[in-house]
């Protein structure tokens, strides 16, 4: 089974790479762009029949070890 | 208008990150992860009206500057 995490900073958390990113296409002149925020995403191939144990499982991983909880947010996906 | 740019590396492009991360996974005792790959992903927020101008200006922004297209894809999706 194949998963989808997405995890992102929560809004209010300062996001440096974003920033970086947002400068450096201002000044390639790109002027249409209001704000930029960067966040991971990681693709995991799981061998479990279920969905639901897949999505239980996956919870346990971004708590203890893809995400920290307490500046980020995560979104499961199974694809 | 809102868009997220998902960019992972090509399939065949060795994954340093999501090699570690399924060890620190197994290390954790999840023995049912087959493949771990990491990407990124960038929340733009544009002055765009149109829907078109805005996935082509993003489309530009990526090969630019955003991803690597030599051993990266980049997918696109208006929010």
């Amino acid at each position: 089974m194949k998963a989808r995490v997405t995890i992102m900073l929560k809004d209010g958390v300062l996001d440096p790479q974003g920033e970086a990113i947002k400068q450096a296409l201002t000044s390639l002149e790109y002027n249409n762009v209001n704000s930029v925020r960067q966040g991971k995403v990681i693709d995991l191939e799981l061998n479990e029949s279920s969905e639901e144990a897949a999505i239980d499982s996956i919870q346990e991983m971004c708590e203890k070890l893809l995400a920290n909880t307490v500046i980020e947010n995560y979104e499961i996906k199974l694809l």
